[in-house]
C-alpha cells in the first residue's frame, strides 16, 4: 500500500501520543489515533486505562461534529467487539469517517481484522501497514500474549564494562549511577509485573517497587501518590522470605511461587502464595511464566541475580536483555551476570540482536532480543 | 573570541580533510587547512605524510595568486620552525592572508604559541580555541606525546554482552563479526605501533597486521599494497617466539621486548630485539610504554590476551578502552577480559568515561577513556 509523506506523519504523532499511555494501560495496549480533514488535525487521543475510553474515542470527541469525510490515524486496528466499551469500528462509522489507516491488524483473537472489515462494509476506505514497526514496539507485551500466551519477558542486567555485577565478596552498591537506577523506575513502571528471587529480596532488602521520588516521567502520571505498582512476583523455593521485610512494606500485590506453602507466617492481605511444580528440585520456571499469563500479565521485568536470570537465559525464557552498564573495570574476580552450564563450542553460544544502544547518564544501555 | 557560523562551518570542513591523513602522516599529526575569500573557498588541503608539505602549503598552492585579504582556517596553530619543510606562518605570511583561525594551539615544544606570534608580529589577525575539542580528538596520539613525553594508549577488547572474551576451554574464533574486525584494521592502520604479548601470537599464530583485503577506507590510501604497517610490538619475556610464526611473515618493523636477549634463534633484518629492566619478575611495563616514546611512537593500539590487558590496566597505563561486544551470551565458566589483583571495596574500582557507543555491524564499539 502506498502512504504519503502525511500520512507518517500523522502515524508518527499516534505513535507519539499512545506511548503518553505508557504507565497506565496494561493490560490493554497503548493505542493512539488522530482524526485530519482538509490537511488539518481536528481530533486526537490516547488510550489512558483499562475501561475507559480507547484512543478514538477520545480523538471523535475532540473532533465533535466536524468527522463527516475525515481520514483517521490510528495506531492499532479499531476493535469490532462489545467490551467495556462499544466497537470502535462502530464509532468510527457513526462519525462519518471516510478513510481509516491503521499502523498494523489488532491479534487479540476478538478482533484479528475484524474491526478493518467492519469499516469496509461501511464503505470505509481503509489502509494498514504504516510504521507497524514501530506501533509493535508500543506493545511488546500485549502482542506476544495474544500471538503466543506467553508474557513479554525482560531481563534488567547492571555490570561494569568488564561484564561483573559485583565484587568478589559480594558489594555491588553501586554499580551505576543515579540516572540508570532512575531510568529502571520507568521500565518497572511500565511492566505488568517485577519477578525476581529470594535471594535478591533478603540480600538486598529490596522493595522492588516503583517510588514516585525517582519517577521521572511524572507529567505522564496524573497522581504520583497513585502511580501504579506492577505485581511483585517472587520465587521463593526454599521458604526463606518473612514479612518483616521491606518488600512487605509496600502495600501493593505481591505472589510468592513456592513448591510448597508456607504455613508458618502470617501473611498481609496483599501477598498470594502460589504453589507450582519442581522441576530437577528447583520451581519449573516455564509453569511460573504459564501461571503469570493467566493473571492477565502482558510483560514480565526480571530484576533478579545470577542464579534466577542464568536459569531463565539457559530455558529461553528471556526475550529481550537490557544491560546497565558503567564505565568502571572491576577485573578478576568480580562476579558474573549468569550462572548457568560452562559452554564447550562456540556454536553452543545464543545468538541475539542489538536493538539499542544509548548512553544513560555516565552508564551505557544496550538491548538485545532473541533473533 | 567569538566566531560565526561560517568560521564553524569552515573549521569543520577542516576538520574532515585533516581526517584524509589519518592513515599516513603519523609521526606528524593530522592537519587541515582552508582558505577563504570572500565567502568563497579559494583553496584546502591536509598533511598526507611526514617529510611531504603540510596542509597549508596545499591549501596555498591551490589558491595560487588569490591568497592576498584572505582568511585561513587550520587545525592546528601553523608551525613557525625549519623542518623538513619552511615555517608554514612564513607561508601565510608571504601569501597576504590578513586572518588566521586555528583550531588549537601547537603543543609541539618547537612551536607552542610561536606561530600564532610570527603571524601576529606580521600583522596578521589571528584566533584560537574554535573546535578545539574536534581538532584535539584528531591527534589523541600527537597531542598526548607533546603534552607528557608518552605515548596515548588503546586498547582493543573484544567480549561478549556478559564480558567473556572466550569459553572456559579457551574457543574464541570469532566472538565478533566480520564489520567489528575490519574496524579493528582500521585503529590498526592509524596507529603509530600494535602491543602484544608472546601468548597471543603464539595461541592465535596472529600477524597483528593491516591487511588490505580486509581495510576498508581505501579511497583514503593511495596505494592499497603500500599501507602503512604500524611497528609490531611484542613483549616476550620467556624468549618463546620464534622466527617461523605468521607474524614472521609480513616484512615490516617487529620490535620484540624482552628480558634478556635470545641468541637462539636467527632474526629476519626486520627485527629488533630490545631488552628492558624488569619488575617484580615481569618485564617493567612503565620502561615499554618510555622505550616507545623514544621511537617515535605517539599512538600504541593494545591488542592483547588478559593478562598484558589486566597489568597494563592495573598500572593504568591505558588511556583509552576500545570493547567490541558482541550480542552473545557465554556465562558461567567464560573468560575475562581482565587478569589483575581482587578488589575488596567498591572505592577502588577504576572510573571512566563513556565516550562513544555505537552499533558496528551486528556488534557494539564502547570507547571509555580515563577521566
Amino acid at each position: 500500500m502506498h502512504f504519503t509523506q502525511a500520512d507518517h506523519e500523522y502515524m508518527a504523532l499516534a505513535i507519539e501520543l499512545a506511548k503518553q499511555g505508557q504507565y497506565t494501560t496494561t493490560p490493554n495496549p497503548n493505542v493512539g489515533c488522530v482524526l485530519v480533514k482538509n490537511e488539518k488535525i481536528i481530533g486526537q487521543g490516547f488510550h489512558i486505562q483499562a475501561g475507559g475510553p480507547h484512543a478514538e474515542v477520545h480523538a471523535l470527541r475532540e473532533a465533535q461534529g466536524k468527522t463527516q469525510g475525515a481520514t483517521a490515524y490510528v495506531t492499532l486496528e479499531p476493535c469490532s467487539h462489545y467490551g467495556r466499551t462499544p466497537p470502535c469500528a462502530k464509532g468510527l462509522i457513526d462519525a462519518g469517517v471516510k478513510k481509516v489507516i491503521c499502523a498494523m491488524v489488532d491479534p487479540n483473537p476478538q478482533v484479528a481484522g475484524n474491526g478493518i472489515k467492519m469499516l469496509e462494509q461501511a464503505g470505509i476506505e481503509t489502509a494498514y501497514g504504516l510504521l507497524e514497526h514501530e506501533a509493535r514496539a508500543l506493545n511488546k507485551g500485549f502482542l506476544k500474549k495474544m500471538e503466543t500466551g506467553k508474557p513479554y519477558v525482560i531481563a534488567k542486567l547492571a555490570a561494569s564494562l568488564d561484564g561483573k555485577t559485583a565484587l568478589q565478596n559480594g558489594q555491588s552498591k553501586w554499580i551505576t549511577g543515579p540516572i540508570a537506577r532512575q531510568d529502571v523506575q520507568s521500565f518497572r513502571a511500565q511492566s505488568c509485573a517485577v519477578l525476581s528471587g529470594a535471594d535478591t529480596v533478603l540480600v538486598d532488602d529490596a522493595k522492588l517497587n516503583v517510588r514516585a521520588s525517582e519517577f521521572k516521567d511524572f507529567e505522564l502520571v496524573d497522581n504520583l501518590a497513585q502511580l501504579r505498582q506492577p505485581i511483585r512476583v517472587i520465587i521463593d523455593t526454599q521458604n526463606r522470605l518473612h514479612p518483616n521485610l521491606s518488600l512487605f512494606s509496600q502495600e501493593s500485590k505481591i505472589i510468592i511461587l513456592r513448591t510448597k506453602l508456607d504455613k508458618q507466617h502470617q501473611w498481609p492481605h496483599f501477598v498470594e502464595q502460589v504453589c507450582l511444580p519442581e522441576f530437577k528440585g528447583k520451581l519449573d520456571l516455564h509453569a511460573a511464566i504459564e501461571y503469570l499469563a493467566t493473571q492477565n500479565i502482558n510483560q514480565v521485568w526480571l530484576e533478579a541475580g545470577a542464579t534466577l536470570c542464568g536459569a531463565m537465559h539457559e530455558q529461553k525464557l528471556i526475550d529481550e536483555y537490557i544491560i546497565y552498564m558503567a564505565p568502571k573495570i572491576i577485573g578478576e574476580g568480580g562476579r558474573g551476570l549468569f550462572k548457568s552450564s560452562v559452554l564447550t563450542e562456540m556454536a553452543q553460544i545464543p545468538e541475539f540482536k542489538i536493538t539499542e544502544c544509548v548512553q544513560v547518564g555516565t552508564d551505557i544501555r544496550i538491548s538485545a532480543t532473541t533473533k
